[in-house]
């Protein structure tokens, strides 16, 4: 089978990459042809499977169609404007995370005839919006407050539509914030979710904005990408006609992520979490999930940790190497 | 106050129309100029008020730059293809209903600086789908299944959106099930609701496809009106981020309209209805809502009738001038 990436630059992008070639197959079809997509040239990975890199804008069009001219049997589509970016650029936003997918889907529909490849969207808890529950079900009413999850929100109403349609056979699959995201700290509000872990473990100060009871809803980027490989293989018949799914995660609280990195790096490493509150950035904060119960992924055998303590374990085996410097 | 009416040529279009000549003002402003837009030339009214009556195609990109290079304080957007036929063709449908509606928020959006109007966008109970609950409430979560529901969902996302970023204010009215439709029987899945009552009436047999016990949510055409006239004159402020709401409505079983009718024009109406069960039609009309608690949209002084008894008499009193001919 053919598989498309289309962010596959990207931090999620690469380490799916990593897992389709060391699987080598995705629910039983051998992976015989790889095809790289991203705003910036993807990496070549070392293989024996055929894989082609290519640069290109989604949005632009034109570029979609070309794509998917030797029409790959599987596609993952994860590129991405980041939700501060595309609040600050509205015109940027709307082009590539709403527009890209939309002209990806109608290259796809232009093709016709018996085509209808597996298409796996990465959307976001960005489409839910306060005020919200305690804690969300499959049910909950999208009303986003950032024209990130907006867009995403968007493009998830066209995946099911087309779906119905046979245009494509889709499934959006909505990512918890991905903790701990590895690299250098960035200014994205949510930011310090992973900073306050990354840094310490690291030897390094991290900044916290917010308090101890702020609770938020995360994965391990390893679980990001089964999500993605498990959404790839799935029987799409189970979803009937609502495509879009919120996938499992740890709900925990700032308290409960810096108790777990006092269990496993120990006391040294709290020490390095200098308390500097941000109104603004506690108030963004505000208006987010906190908790889900995402019955029907887990029902359909989506599987994320079930601790704090187990997503920085992830970190320190896959991106440390063991190593705590703390 | 510039009102703009883009879809003016359309049943309610023409009603709204000359409800703001019979009123002259809007929200206590007088209204000093009106341009009536649609598709194919609305009717020049006979009226004090400057009226421009346009023809394009708003799809078109530029068109609705013209359109509200005279800012409007008002913009009602009312355009659409129906459901039916956005179904037959998807290309149509997606480029008039969202393409056509966001051309126009990003018209608006062009201008900038301080303009900023008020926008009332007809929406449609068809953003929902089934599975629903027999009553169904102001959270409950939009799962199109058409892609004219699709294509208001996505709408409706987009003026929420601008509206928190201060491009245009705007509110979203999903609007029931418009009964009596006046003029001839259409193919629409819905028609016979309307046929069933406005064929008799004109002492014309109407056929029924579908059982008694079918449920619906209708409100007439003078609500559909007042709606939209509420709407422009709403204090926006009171909606919060939540730009859009369903309307209220008559909840009426097809035995409930029957009776209604038998009430008001007697058994001899009621014996122009052929029962002549259509499978396919009564497969639609199942992922159909059947009953709505709007109470956001009551909480904001949003009426409609109380009873389908009144639905049929504000039919003959409007269309019929009082008469029945059965």
């Amino acid at each position: 089978m053919h598989v498309l990436v289309i962010g596959a630059a990207g931090m999620i992008g690469r380490k799916l990459v990593a897992s389709l070639l060391g699987s080598g197959h995705v629910n039983g079809h051998d992976i015989t042809r790889l095809t790289l997509h991203d705003v910036i040239m993807p990496e070549q990975p070392q293989t024996t499977i055929p894989v082609d890199v290519k640069a290109s804008d989604i949005s632009v069009p034109h570029e979609a169609n070309v794509l998917v001219a030797s029409k790959p049997d599987l596609i993952f589509h994860l590129a991405a404007i980041v939700s501060g970016e595309a609040e600050a650029n509205l015109e940027l936003g709307y082009r590539v995370n709403f527009d890209g997918t939309r002209l990806l889907f109608d290259a796809i529909r232009i093709i016709g005839g018996e085509y209808c490849p597996r298409v796996v969207l990465a959307s976001s808890l960005a489409v839910y919006g306060a005020p919200l529950p305690d804690v969300i079900d499959d049910t909950q009413h999208l009303t986003p407050l950032t024209s990130y999850g907006t867009q995403k929100a968007m493009a998830e109403l066209l995946l099911a539509d087309y779906s119905r349609r046979g245009v494509l056979d889709g499934i959006g699959i909505r990512l918890p914030t991905i903790c701990v995201r590895p690299g250098l700290p960035n200014k994205a509000a949510s930011g310090f979710f992973s900073g306050i872990i990354r840094e310490p473990l690291n030897g390094q100060e991290a900044v916290l904005p917010v308090g101890d009871n702020v609770q938020h809803w995360f994965a391990s980027p390893r679980s990001a990408t089964e999500f993605l490989m498990h959404a790839a293989s799935l029987d799409t018949a189970l979803l009937g006609a609502q495509r879009n799914l919120m996938m499992p995660g740890v709900g925990a609280t700032v308290g409960e992520q810096i108790d777990a990195l006092r269990r496993i790096a120990g006391e040294r490493a709290v020490r390095l979490i200098r308390r500097e509150p941000n109104e603004s950035i506690a108030r963004i904060i505000a208006g987010w999930p906190r908790l889900f119960n995402p019955a029907r992924a887990k029902a359909l055998g989506f599987k994320a940790e079930t601790s704090f303590d187990e997503i920085i374990n992830i970190h320190i085996a896959d991106v440390l190497g063991g190593v705590v410097k703390a």
